[in-house]
């Protein structure tokens, strides 16, 4: 696997400067500057988790998932590969990504708009919790992969390391809220807090929500 | 014109129950009962608002806009009539919606989703602010009809009569924001009042405001 790695979101790159300019003028950081950690806020687009056995199904034996581009949280990448989606009711999306790397469960995480165009009503469940939901046909170049959970829309959710809980006061399962700035400007209340120690601070909001305020790189975004 | 009377919105009987259920146990209205008017939210898909002249260039000589159901504003209704929307990158939207009755100009207001699928970026603009916008080409069964600007993203709004103004303290151009509860709660900011004797309460999200939020009929919202 060969990729170049990313730049540095520009959040990361804002958190420096403003730590380094507060310190120069010899002023108290304010409260978002004194973070541990920068806050990312990034838009998930429909895609995918598969294990490595579908992987195998859908695009033949042997087949490794390769890099298309890295995500923020660590050795996390969008595949070169995608799928068709054939939903419940013979209505398709193309093009569906598949990140990487493979994980124990096959989910497929698509936005309520995504949900309308199938023709379902897609169950709004928390990464993993995937029982008792529809199924869909996976379609890749080397066969079908029927699915028979797993369609979801994921909550709203935002990555922590302990250092970060400890600095907002919060634990893994607890509610928080995140602000969005201009002129679509919006708080999205219900943000899941999930916590890991390999985890970098980052809020995964969907495509909907994310057009709903016109995120953008430059957006200023708060998490309270 | 011939169109059934839709049946009362869901808001609207809420409220009046909301008011003699307190009435009727003696006690005080909490604030938002007390208000005048039932706090309506909509979602408004795609649509366009066209000129007479444009519906006869598009749809025939003389031809009038049928009604397909009646708004919530007096008057107002989405027409039976759709047409093709081709953008500027020869990109299509199939079944767009004409709201009628015909205004004094045309316009055509998507969601940034839309934008996306069309391949270029939606301004932000009130209804009616269409200066210096893209266009597009429409299509009817008559024939094509050429929008020289007008196709924007509305800005979120509230239509108030004086009598709601008052009870809010607000007045046109202000901004408001609209909380939205459920399972995907959020607070939708920069809310612009727009203000009319004949308007009655309501609010207007977009697609993906409501997708956002899954805005449901029974999704409680309060106005702030």
């Amino acid at each position: 696997m060969v990729a170049i790695s990313p730049l540095p979101h520009r959040a990361v790159v804002e958190h420096m400067v403003r730590q380094s300019v507060y310190q120069r003028l010899g002023k108290p950081l304010p409260r978002p500057a004194a973070a541990p950690n920068p806050l990312v806020v990034n838009l998930s687009s429909r895609h995918c988790h598969l294990t490595q056995e579908s992987v195998e199904v859908l695009f033949g034996k042997g087949h490794q998932l390769t890099v298309h581009k890295w995500l923020y949280q660590e050795g996390q990448f969008a595949a070169k590969e995608t799928l068709t989606l054939i939903g419940p009711r013979s209505r398709v999306i193309s093009n569906l990504r598949i990140l990487g790397p493979c994980r124990s469960l096959n989910q497929v995480e698509l936005a309520y708009t995504d949900g309308i165009a199938l023709g379902f009503e897609l169950p709004l469940r928390s990464s993993g919790n995937i029982k008792g939901t529809l199924g869909c046909m996976l379609m890749g170049p080397a066969g079908f992969f029927e699915m028979t959970e797993g369609v979801i829309r994921a909550l709203r959710h935002v990555h922590m390391s302990p250092e970060d809980t400890a600095f907002y006061g919060v634990k893994g399962g607890d509610e928080m809220a995140l602000k969005i700035g201009g002129p679509c400007a919006l708080k999205l209340d219900k943000l899941l807090v999930r916590v890991d120690k390999s985890f970098k601070l980052e809020v995964h909001i969907d495509t909907d929500e994310g057009n709903a305020c016109n995120l953008q790189a430059d957006t200023p975004c708060e998490l309270i």
